[in-house]
């Protein structure tokens, strides 16, 4: 689906720059950089194929999006400090690219014919783990686990797709709703502020 | 065998507490408590198979399994704060979980004709390893490196599991007798602070 | 290849001490300092076959490489103090480890039918990824993505193996030249303290 694969390789680039821009902050040096940009950008798939036994996993089977990664993380390096004029762009660019994850991710699942919970589960992965295996790597809790709604766009983006899928519409009609949905669910989550409910721990002692 | 898959189930939903309580502590959302609750209850399970490459995966299989998991976390998310009467049950329930989880995680190791090393080794994985992925997250140096007797009853579990099977003790006698021994080992480690030694590396320097 | 087998075991060896020794500074326990010795020591190798689906993995297979990472960091947890005399070995040891783990990461990936490009990667991934657990067990920024050149050590001796298997030369001369390129380049960047650029993201801000 070429929409679909044209956002996959927008996405990858601008995770990898997000996943660059952290690095520099731990003081990574230029390899340190280029992984960490490339394990962002094709971390959720990586990790969602390893767990479906899913291989050859997509980036083994297409080095070029290595290509993509290394090369945004590498360029960023150079040029971030003019990128934060870039900040709204970069929100948006993220946003389309969780939503094409987890479409993409569904997809991986079905195609090994996992129960659909599973298939939703799956691109919920692949949208979130790059983000997730990123802040393992830079030493911090994953912001994903703690934002505003990043890992419950996907989910309902991807719950979505899949009731459109039973009610037996088109795959490519399908995706372009679930895009549709998932990235204006997205972007009002941003406008807004909107969140899930947070809680704290504090207090509660003696359960490790 | 249906004691251990009931003790197996038991202890899920625990471990998924813990994660979840951990989760809290870290201001995660609702999203993370329910993510972090399953890595921690599925999770020794999910990197043994990954290991072995024993697909599909129990939870894949099995998907009704997330639902104990992210129903336990969620739960837990409103009712933490009335837990910690709980306290010593909890305990007990981890320490039960932490020996059937050993047991099944061997019973994996076999499966796959693994060397008996492997099988015990697999069995150790399943029970520590769930834990040990919600300190990662948590951003902590894992629990189960450093505190009392927890890894090392599932290894002496594991190595007394596999000694009564190759003696030729039937497969359901000899997971009751391991369960009563590790079970029974757990509690006294933590009746009695039992501990192994551990090691200061102050001043060791030089070795990164 | 006998000479790449034995400098193989004397490289999981050398890892998995360095392991042990990080894992004391963390206070872990004497089963914590064996687990995260046996990490760095295989850590690497297993990331590599999990991701190309090269099953069994190398220690599933052969079961007494755990002898040596548990063996070595056992030790290791009572001579620690003894060994900052031995330093200067250390870090040789741990360059001729870092060549050996990528030459023979390149052939996994070879006999797997990967890309070249792929095959470069397994080789950097078996000779960093160990290092790389280690510091995120240990609750750290993996050294290697920040570190003098170690990772483009791996990568350049990586390049010159598949360069000179391409020119036809035999397996075993490639091996010895990369081995001998890769050792000098280690040795000289820590005699001369080269490192690649490394990057400030201070002041960078919203792009996670």
């Amino acid at each position: 689906m070429t929409l679909l694969h044209t956002i996959f390789l927008v996405a990858i680039t601008a995770e990898a720059m997000s996943g660059a821009i952290m690095g520099m902050r731990r003081e990574m040096d230029l390899f340190g950089i280029c992984l960490i940009g490339t394990v962002t950008g094709l971390g959720g798939g990586t990790v969602r194929d390893v767990l479906l036994g899913h291989y050859p996993l997509t980036w083994i089977e297409n080095p070029e999006y290595l290509t993509f990664t290394v090369g945004a993380a590498f360029v960023t390096a150079f040029i971030a400090r003019f990128l934060h004029h870039l900040r709204q762009v970069f929100l948006l660019v993220d946003g389309l690219g969780l939503v094409a994850f987890t479409i993409i991710g569904c997809n991986v699942g079905l195609d090994m014919d996992a129960h659909p919970s599973i298939a939703v589960l799956a691109g919920v992965i692949t949208g979130i783990f790059g983000g997730l295996l990123r802040d393992v790597l830079c030493n911090e809790v994953p912001l994903v686990l703690r934002r505003d709604l990043y890992a419950t766009v996907a989910l309902f983006t991807g719950l979505l797709y899949m009731l459109l899928l039973w009610l037996q519409v088109s795959a490519s009609l399908a995706s372009l709703i679930a895009l549709g949905f998932g990235f204006t669910f997205r972007v009002l989550a941003i406008r807004y502020g909107w969140g899930l409910p947070s809680f704290t721990g504090e207090g509660i002692r003696g359960f490790e």
